[in-house]
Formats: C-alpha cells, sequence, structure tokens
C-alpha cells in the first residue's frame, strides 16, 4: 500500500456542474501539506452501486481514504447507509448526538424535523468525527492499517473537521508524514520573470517542491519540504536569502494575508491614514481596502470619479488639465491624488485613472493604460502601467498596483 | 454502454491542491445541458500507469470520455504520448499544425523554443480539435460507439475546444440528446421561500429537472428539460406563468447577466443617470456598477464616506442628524442619497450606510443592520435590511439590495 490518500466525493451536484469541487483542493492541499499526497479523487453519484465501486477502487490503493458528501437528513443522502452496509455496521441511534442535534435547531428557533433523527444513526464499527458547525456528524471505519474518514459536503463544516479531527489522527497514523510548508507572496512581477532570478540556483535545493501559482493580483510561491533533510533549518535560511535577494521587494507577505490586510498594519503601525480618488478602478480599490476588518482606523473614505464634472467638482482637478492633457493622463492622476488627500483631510492620497476598454481607447492611449497616483506630504508621484485588454482583469490589476504603490513608499522601498 | 460521460482530468496541481478543478464542472454542465450527463469524474496524476488504468476504467462504462490536462510542451506533459501508446497510434509531425503555432508565437514576438515542436505531433488514428486560443490541440480517439476527446487543460482554451467542436460533435452522435436549458435569476428571496410558494405545483412538472442554486446575492433556478414531452413549448408557459406569479418581482432576468448588467440596460433605456454614497459597502457597489462595459454612460461615479467628516463634507450630511441618530440610521441614509445626488447631478442617487461587523455593534444596532437609501424626483426611500454576522457577506448582500432597489423602482416594481 502506497503512503497516498484518496478522495470520493460524492453528489449528483458535481456532476451535473451546478457545484465546483471545491472541498477536493481543500483537503487536497492540507493533505499535501501535512505529508500525505493525494493520489486520486473519484467523483460518483449518490448512487449505492457507484459509492460501493468507488471504495472498491480505493481500498486497492490508497491507505487513507476521504469521502464526502450526502450525510444530510433528505431521501438523498444515503452515503451513511452505503458505508455502514459495506462495512458491515449495525446503524445504532446515539442519543447524545441526537441532543446536540436538537440542540442546534433550538438555538436557532427552530422545530427539528424528524427526518433529522437519521443523521444520529450512527455505525456500531464506526468512530464519530465531531462537526462543530453543523448537525451531520462524521464517521470513522478502519481496515487494518487503512483509515476510511466520512464526511458531510457543506465546505465549512468539511473544513473544520479536517481541521479538529482528520489532521490529528494523520499525524498519529503517521508521524514521519510531517512536512514543512511556507508562503512567498509576491505582486508586481511575473511569474517567469521570477523564475528567470532564481532558476539557476534552485538546483542546490532539489529536495523544495516549490510551486509557482500565478493570480490575477501577483504570483504566490508555495514551498514544500518533505523530509528530514530538507527540512533543515540553514539550508532554508540559505533559500530565503536567494529569494530575497532575488526578488524579495516583491515579496508582501510570508502569511495568508491579502495585500491590503498587510498595507493596513503598515498604516496603523505608522499612524497614517489614506483617502483615495478611482477612476479606472471604479470603486475596487476602496472594496479591497474595507475589506479587512478595522479598516475604518486607517481609511477614511474616497471618491470614484467617473465624469469629468465629478472630477472638477468633487476632487477639484482643473479644468485645464482635463482639456490639455485629457482624463487618462499624468497631470490628471497627480490632481486626483492631492484633491482626494485634500477633501478628506488624510495623510495620503492615491488615485487611479486609465483606459479599462473595451472603450475608450485612442492611438496614443490603447485600452490597458493606467496611471497610478500618490500624494504624501511633499511626494507627488505618478507611476505608468500598461495593462491587458480585459476590463475584468484590469480593473483588479490596477487596485492591486494601487495598494502595492502605497505599501512600498511606507515600507521605504522604491516606488517611483 | 449507458448513455454517460465520464471525465478524466490529469493533473499533479489538482491532486496537491493548487488548482480548483473548474474544467470538469464547466464540462459536467455543458454535457449536463446536453443530454449527455456525466457520470464520473476521476482526477488521476501526470504519470503513465494511472492514466491507462483510468481509460481502462471509463472505457468500461462511459459513452464518452473527456480527457483534459498535460498536453503542453514540457517534460510533465505526458498524455499526447500516453494516449498514442494506449490507442496504438504513431505519433507524425503534422505542419499546418506546427505552422499555427509558429505564427500564434510570432504574433507576440516570441521566438519558438524547440520543444514546442512536440506539440505538434498527432496520433495517426487521431483526429485534431483546433485550439483557437492557445498552441496545443486536441485530439478524437475512436473505439466502435465510443469517443475518448483529449484537451488541454488551460480553462479558457477548454472552454472554446468544447464549444467549437465537442458540443457540435455530441450533436451528430446522438440527435435525441437535445435538451432546453433555461434560467431564472432572482435576488431578494430565499431559496426556501420561492420553493414554499411553488412547492405545490411543481408535481405537475415532473419532467422538469429543477435546481434551485442559493449564491450569496441571490438564488438561481435551473430548468433542464429532457425529452421531447417535456419541451413541449404550452407547458412550459403554464410553468413560467407559475413562476412569474409566485416570485416574478424577484426574477431579474432570464440570461446569464448579472443584476447591474439588467439595471444598466433599464438605465440606459430611460436615459437616466445615478450616482451613489458609499458607506458599509465600502466601494462594492460602485465595483459592481463600473464591471459593466459602458457604464460611464448611466453612473457618474460616488463618494465612500466611512468617516462622519466625509459624510458631512463630501455628502452634506448633518451634524445634527448624525449626533441625533447616529451614522447608521434612516435619516442619514436619506441625507447620503440627497447629498450624492446632488454632488453629482444625477437623475438617481443611492445610498448604503450600516454595521458591517465585526465591530462597531450596539444592542440597538446589530452588526448586519443596513439602510439603504434612494433619491429620485420627489421619492425618497430608505429600506432597512438585517443581514447576518459575517463582513465579507455583509458587504455583497447589502451591494446586491442596492441594486435591486434601483432595479425595482425604475422597473415599476413595489420597492418601499
Amino acid at each position: 500500500m502506497e503512503k497516498k490518500a484518496e478522495i470520493i466525493s460524492i453528489g449528483n451536484e458535481l456532476l451535473n456542474g451546478n457545484t465546483v469541487n471545491t472541498n477536493a483542493s481543500y483537503i487536497a492541499r492540507r493533505f499535501h501539506e501535512n505529508g500525505m499526497p493525494v493520489g486520486w479523487i473519484q467523483t460518483v453519484q449518490d448512487e449505492a452501486g457507484a459509492i460501493q465501486s468507488a471504495l472498491d477502487l480505493a481500498l486497492k490503493r490508497s491507505r487513507i481514504i476521504l469521502v464526502s458528501g450526502g450525510l444530510g437528513p433528505t431521501h438523498d443522502d444515503i452515503t451513511r447507509q452505503v458505508l455502514a452496509d459495506y462495512f458491515r455496521g449495525q446503524l445504532i441511534f446515539n442519543e447524545e448526538i441526537f441532543q446536540k442535534i436538537k440542540k442546534r435547531f433550538e438555538k436557532r428557533g427552530l422545530p427539528l424535523p424528524e427526518i433529522n433523527r437519521t443523521m444520529a444513526l450512527i455505525p456500531h464499527n464506526a468512530e464519530v468525527i465531531p462537526n462543530p458547525l453543523g448537525t451531520a456528524p462524521g464517521m470513522i471505519f478502519r481496515r487494518d492499517t487503512q483509515l476510511v474518514f466520512v464526511m458531510p459536503g457543506v465546505p465549512r463544516e468539511l473544513e473544520a473537521m479536517i481541521e479538529l479531527t482528520v489532521i490529528p489522527r494523520l499525524r498519529e497514523v503517521c508521524p514521519e508524514c510531517r512536512v514543512q510548508t511556507d508562503i512567498f507572496r509576491t505582486t508586481g512581477i511575473t511569474e517567469s520573470a521570477i523564475y528567470e532570478k532564481i532558476a539557476q540556483q534552485l538546483s542546490f535545493f532539489p529536495q523544495y517542491e516549490i510551486a509557482f501559482l500565478p493570480k490575477v493580483t501577483g504570483v504566490d510561491l508555495r514551498v514544500v519540504r518533505q523530509d528530514q533533510e530538507a527540512q533543515n533549518h540553514e539550508i532554508f535560511e540559505k533559500f530565503k536569502n536567494l529569494l530575497y535577494n532575488a526578488v524579495g521587494e516583491f515579496i508582501y507577505t510570508t502569511q495568508e494575508l491579502e495585500l491590503e490586510a498587510v498595507l493596513g498594519n503598515l498604516l496603523r503601525g505608522k499612524k497614517l491614514t489614506m483617502a483615495v480618488a478611482e477612476s479606472i478602478t471604479g470603486g475596487l480599490l476602496q472594496d479591497k481596502l474595507t475589506a479587512v476588518p478595522g479598516s475604518s482606523e486607517y481609511f477614511l473614505g474616497g471618491v470614484v470619479a467617473y465624469s469629468n464634472t465629478s472630477k472638477i467638482k468633487l476632487l477639484g482637478v482643473s479644468q485645464k488639465s482635463l482639456e490639455e492633457y485629457g482624463a487618462v493622463s499624468e497631470q490628471v492622476a497627480k490632481e486626483m491624488a492631492v484633491g482626494v488627500r485634500e477633501k478628506f483631510s488624510s495623510h495620503i492620497g492615491l488615485s487611479t485613472t486609465g483606459i479599462a476598454g473595451p472603450t475608450g481607447a485612442t492611438t496614443a492611449k490603447p485600452v490597458g493604460l493606467v496611471y497610478i497616483g500618490l500624494a504624501y506630504q511633499t511626494d507627488l508621484v505618478v507611476r505608468t502601467f500598461q495593462l491587458g485588454v480585459d476590463r475584468l482583469m484590469n480593473k483588479p490589476r490596477a487596485a492591486q498596483a494601487g495598494v502595492e504603490l502605497v505599501r512600498r513608499m511606507i515600507a521605504g522601498l522604491p516606488y517611483e
């Protein structure tokens, strides 16, 4: 038996395309990070024969099997019965679990439908996985050294059970499986540019599994180190030095944090406030900033100035600059940044103007041209970007570039 | 052989959780809509043995098999060779395909790496699937009545090949598989409320497959009608009447359109403009509006007023109202809507204020309390919502409620 895990996802909604199987990638990532890689994922219907065949196959090749979906109370939810039959377990009513389910309904002021009693039926030979966020408990079956974890398909319930029960059990079963995972989140640099800068030296770290994960707003590097040797601390320090020497200014965090949260911590630390004047980003930049809890401490507000009139009236942009240079220009970006800082009496003023597309382009100003202005103390800078042709990509890219410009300035990095 | 399709997704990135398998759900949805439901999805590694076993299993049970991933030019991309071997095909260099790949590189001003020649190798017994958006072509293998489609894993390339080649071929192979799919998108009403209003009469339409797809911003109803009888036009008219009588005012479109695009069409039709004053939604509402191409025709801009000072200074909210009622109040929502309309000289002024959470709540004003104000001509209304406790859900829900309030008003529906 290989040291591999296997996922069996049960649910018609996965097979008719109504639901994307995010559970499988969550489990796969967490298992990979814990040194028990997933070798196969099977997705099958809520149908006894299909579930049995999937189990037959998985038990032939995988040490750990994770079954999810079909544990709810409706007639479609057959997983509990099918698994009990498969492992020759007798369903026994579990009073303790039933009381927990009952309490959950009472707390929400709802009557308990009779049908929900079925969720308290547990096979006599299964161990219960508590469900801290929902009603249907999970189960663990054992066959020699193989373990079969059965969980509901509701993502937040499944995720809680993975963290609270499954991963700790994995550690017990396989103490040698402990691995080290690190993340380095970058923005403002492409995947291939990072790769070029570090490629030659990567050969010194053959046991590091390095994944480049490009997103619209930047590239994450995920580094997984499986064995003892790869986990050597000094060697990892060397790797980090290599990485920081090559692309350190683009790394905004080594935690699971968004860029705007990193900026928020910097602003809070320096007791600075900011305001934003948006044209091309159309509200998205402020939406990002305000997605961070507590952002009202440092974010005072801003203006979305789509029309020229609003640029003049609300931000104090001069009519002359609009006529002479156009709304998408370095000069107007400057005046927007200065204007919004003044209106909101903030320390920092940030602005965006550009051609989002698909319309609005000229020969001199193509779709994707973006100016980002930043006013702070006596500094007034504008950075120019040439993004792509897709409106829905240009907005998030320009918004990220705006947040990053402020982060660089406050972090003391080159930003002009 | 059942009238079933099967997906084989190939790729280590799917098994270590770096990538969510959205390709599988795309294919599954399109196949379901075209009357050839997907019965199984297998996800396997970029490894010859694993791919062969998956094919063995799929060919035993499925009429159509869709293989995706591993067709690129790098050493990990073994799908082409493995499939050729499996179907005993000899790889032959295809000059025409090579020229297309070359042109694609030339267009982007890039030299063609030698390794990319492998993508022009096609098994002699496979049919080519053109790739309009990328370099790696797809392939079709045939075994008696079974078809095996092989496609790259890049989502936009795969989607284009599904639409341009795979679905049309499916129609040829199975003309009786044609099905009818309709969508009804709702907002402002829960899944269970819709269900309650139509449940009793749903039994008159036993052949309709009706899926309720709840999202943060509303519930979509997807209706799939498989056979001739279910596709009867008059019966469907009866179904639509039932639906519209029960919940018609909540249905904002029967197309694949977002609410803000529907509102945009209404505003454009009536030559109306709008401006937005946001507090709780923090820029998201304006971000939604400006995600629609051409929105600058009717959306003039707005203000994100997080601080009291900005509410006073930029929107003309009175100090007295802020002191007397608080920033989260009906009165301030009204003044924000009126103020932003005035500042931007728009026909319509829309405002949001509320407690997003996790902080800021009081006994009288819990997390999730939201006021939405609307000023148009002599009308000035405020609607009150009690949303949930999750900041990241409250913002999109409040933004959607704001857009919906304007849609209802312009569409002549009850909105107070």
